[in-house]
């Protein structure tokens, strides 16, 4: 099968116009083919207290009211995405900026919960891959924002996390899927302080161990748990690191590298 | 050759929630292949003023600097064109929402005036209606948001109905394009203020005798003028007419249908 490498990138990179320009560059670079998904919510926010709108995050989750709704859609799929796009496009990389809701990729619904109401929050129901198999086939590079869609007209802000997850899950039936999350350290790391202690190599036996003598850093539990769920669903590899070591990241120079193997 | 419908909808359509709804249940109805053009002026000019950023509008065309880009680049490639992509996935219509960034389909350079800068608007240089023959060859409904790019990592703000008319003139080659300008009247009319008037049928001659006659309403003569360049370039008709009467548009009840036949 053909690599496939997607990779998240959150705001630390969107953030800094010189820090996203340089990682551009590299992702344009990458010669396999190629999925973008990114988030954006510090924009957002900004956005938000520029119009008056009150913002609300619990647990990182935004609670997305009617007005929130139509603030992250502009920044996400409209300012950022778009962005991207014209700079992927002047690298030579022929990107298309999408939605869930473009293609029908993504169909979510309003997050249910017994005690908070999260407001047009999504969480997905199923992934349509079929259209973004497609666009890779013909070597366009699909670069998504994190808004989805309920298939009966209703837009929802949906994590960036789980969207990389669950595209690489649904796409690994038909490619080798390199899943790269990048965050601000420079993997998954033995003590959180030091950027030079950076676990290489993590399999299962050796990650319910370090869980075990709590060496792992509580906030990355769910996302190494999220990482061997993808593992399971088919998914080759997750690499945890930072998106400026993007190059070294795939060939395995730097970064976490979470397989079966 | 197979046909296509290229509707371009303004702001009468789009600032009203509810006949864009209804607007938009027909247009998934059309059953031929069909690409919608928008706009979104209106709505870009509010979220303007709530952010505190003065707006210029000359001749038409809005005097386009950084911040105002953000916003239209926000409001119409992502608010408008992905609300317009979730309804009419509601409606089974596979909308991909785009911009003239994505898959490079619009490139454009900043518009050159002797005495004006326009800031970031931009006049568009060459359609490459490649990915949108694709699109549109699997069943897909391209909506375009009236951004293009300068393929060098530059977002530039364009006037949608020349959008659509560069798309229609571009994409004849491949099918027999009828393209319908939507507006608030229901034709081109003898009498400007009589809704009834509507010229049902007009070929080149009769346009050179109405406009002699000063038959011919003045703000209509651009449109027109534009309408008979397209003929000339390979569309087959142009037809003005009211959105709300889109399938009368199509088959010929209503509206004012341009051709050189």
């Amino acid at each position: 099968m053909d690599s496939l490498i997607i990779i998240k990138i959150g705001g630390n990179i969107i953030d800094d116009e010189l820090k996203l320009s340089s990682f551009l560059k590299d992702f344009a670079s990458i010669e396999s083919a190629k999925i973008l998904v990114h988030g954006g919510g510090k924009l957002a926010t900004k956005l938000a207290e520029q119009l008056n709108i009150p913002q609300q995050i619990i647990e990182g989750r935004r609670i997305t009211d009617a007005e929130t709704l139509k603030v992250v859609t502009m920044v996400y799929a409209g300012y950022i995405n778009k962005n991207i796009v014209a700079q992927l496009q002047a690298c030579n990389c022929n990107a298309i900026g999408l939605s869930g809701a473009d293609g029908n990729i993504i169909q979510a619904h309003k997050r249910i919960h017994p005690t908070m109401d999260y407001g047009f929050a999504g969480d997905i129901d199923v992934v349509d891959s079929s259209f973004l198999k497609k666009l890779l086939e013909q070597n366009f590079t699909p670069i998504i924002a994190p808004i989805t869609h309920d298939k009966r007209g209703q837009l929802l802000n949906t994590n960036a996390d789980t969207i990389a997850q669950e595209i690489a899950k649904c796409l690994s039936t038909y490619f080798d899927v390199h899943l790269i999350y990048s965050f601000e350290k420079a993997g998954v790391l033995m003590n959180a302080d030091d950027d030079n202690s950076v676990i290489k190599k993590m399999v299962a036996v050796y990650y319910e161990e370090l869980k075990q003598k709590k060496s792992i850093f509580a906030g990355m539990i769910p996302k190494l748990d999220n990482a061997f769920v993808a593992l399971n669903s088919g998914v080759k590899k997750v690499i945890i690191g930072k998106a400026e070591d993007i190059h070294q990241l795939i060939n395995g120079e730097k970064g976490t590298s979470i397989s079966n193997e």
